[in-house]
């Protein structure tokens, strides 16, 4: 904020700072929003409820908001549409689930070797990432805000040990966005599933592995009763970013202040999920460990290189696909890169450093 | 938020929410905010004119918030008095600034070897952090919120190069909190100075040495003229946290939605902070080096493992201060090894392997 502008302000405040339109003059209107996530799933699911219910909250009921999970009005991977053709007024989502409808949706969520929750914030808040996402918006009708972060997930459960490059060859694994390209460039055969769907598939065979979230999303679907081996860190996903994606033509009806409030909604609810997440995380994390025989296992340099090569390919075809994309992908890796090359002198070797000392 | 009580409150959404109380019957009322940072200083000076802005905007101005930098209204160092007096409605200052007045506040700014961001984020809302921080606030009359965060912190300029614990000794430093009290340990007589009094010090040989924030705010003290090292990373404030401090007995005469909204504008600028300073950290730091000749140096391990021990003993000596004191160290550590472990497979790790592909 410039000095000026403040003072000015402040002064008003002090004196007869105008009220603006009041809440009683504001219009009440409906949001009806459509989830990805099943009800009450513990972690997404729950994050999603909490921002719906703080939206009515802070506007004191003026935007009613009703809340659907995946299923209960649409399927989850039809939220998009509900939401761009106005028949619902708002989505949960990660938005690399619409990268079939454009290749700029995947790096809002996750990009292989991108961004980390802190990073991603960084982009976009101060680094144009908010207005790109705008601007890819402006060509669906959408309008969104970032309202969640998982954090770096995990690189997966497998039913086997993955040692070479090699063992990637022909393994089904359930993996969406980028990350499911980048199996395919080393062999393997990804999917795309709902949550809902992950576990009776891993039981069945008719997948070989799945990545999910973390130690505390997963918990909750079981996997450890599917599969033996839990491997970090993971490439695919190290921060994956959920957004709110609004029906535009609704949101530029609201007032200003409504407008205001609905993206501290979504700010807060970024920082709290991905707190969360945190907390939960070493938890549960412990809880597999000790209760269910989890065996960690760490991607080895060679994987991770193989992993980072087919990455890199992947992140071209991805900015191949039109100029948006490729404005978008340019705009989030120099992010990365510039962000980046500053935690490599702060958080990575802190923690590094402190937890050698802590012996943690 | 359980199953039953959303439904409730979506189909009441749906068909006649009550409104809560309107904004013409909430009362307006005056805030006035002093700060521990200088007018305008980028970083820690704008989050907090931001912040302040913000709360009046998402009031829509009922609460009319008159914002004073450092040294407008009181000193720096008087803001908590002239909140907990009742002559101000709010302070916004890093909380180790009070640990004269009980030691029980420091752990909420930062502990040496202790809590990145992302962890204290964790703890503050999912660990039992805030409860504890209403709980110290009681015995002073505040109520308070986590409203930015500087991230891992650089380890500071040095006019000398530091090899080994002993070129510790006897370095007169620029350092509060409880750093500056494991300085004292490992030989070196810490100073406690506002930001505005640092360059002068520095310049004028009455310290040797400082720390103050990262790339990005110390690039606007100059500190690169005083001093050539510049070390990382920093042991003693790894994810300072600040805080909006406000009068209870104001803070408890506020409507419901208004204390929603301030909560809310406070969770948003703590991440916004968070996601400012690492933005521009990568900016600064690449300016450090090319414009201004600035050598980085790490610490190495015999200094972290000297530094690592006298931590231990800082964080007993505040531990026995009082029992409240304990009941907070003893929640942020568990919170941190918790958390840490989990950042041990996520965070760290990716990063390293990320930067080491990308030669970064």
């Amino acid at each position: 904020m410039e000095r000026r502008k403040f003072l000015t302000s402040a002064a008003l405040g002090a004196a007869a700072a105008p009220l603006a339109t009041p809440a009683l003059a504001q219009s009440r209107t409906d949001m009806v929003i459509v989830s990805t996530w099943g009800r009450d799933f513990p972690g997404l699911g729950t994050s999603a409820q909490r921002l719906s219910a703080r939206i009515e909250e802070l506007t004191e009921g003026r935007i009613a908001v009703q809340y659907f999970a995946a299923g209960e009005r649409v399927g989850a991977f039809d939220s998009f549409d509900e939401v761009a053709s106005g028949n619902a007024q708002g989505y949960i989502a990660g938005d690399y689930y619409w990268k079939g409808k454009h290749a700029g949706w995947a790096p809002f969520a996750a990009i292989p070797f991108g961004l980390t929750y802190t990073e991603m914030d960084a982009w976009m808040k101060f680094m144009g990432g908010q207005e790109l996402h705008d601007k890819l918006g402006d060509e669906f009708g959408l309008k969104g805000f970032a309202c969640g972060n998982t954090g770096v997930q995990m690189g997966g459960w497998f039913n086997k040990e993955i040692n070479s490059p090699d063992d990637l060859r022909g393994l089904k694994m359930r993996i969406p966005g980028l990350g499911g390209d980048v199996m395919a460039k080393v062999g393997a055969s990804p999917v795309s599933l709902p949550g809902g769907q992950i576990y009776e598939n891993l039981v069945s065979g008719a997948i070989d592995a799945t990545e999910w979230v973390g130690p505390w999303n997963d918990f909750f679907l079981k996997l450890y009763e599917a599969a033996q081996y839990y491997y970090w860190p993971g490439f695919h996903e190290p921060g994956t970013q959920l957004t709110l994606g609004m029906n535009k033509e609704w949101w530029s009806g609201l007032s200003a202040n409504d407008q205001n409030l609905i993206e501290a909604a979504c700010n807060e609810e970024n920082a709290r999920q991905a707190a969360e997440t945190n907390a939960n995380n070493g938890v549960y994390l412990q809880r597999l460990l000790d209760e269910y025989g989890v065996e960690l296992r760490e991607f080895n340099d060679d994987i991770y290189e193989a992993l980072g090569e087919a990455s890199n390919e992947v992140i071209e075809e991805t900015r191949d696909h039109s100029a948006l994309a490729a404005e978008i992908i340019d705009s989030a890796l120099a992010a990365r890169d510039q962000v980046g090359a500053w935690a490599a002198l702060a958080d990575a070797p802190y923690v590094a450093k402190r937890n050698r000392f802590l012996d943690l």
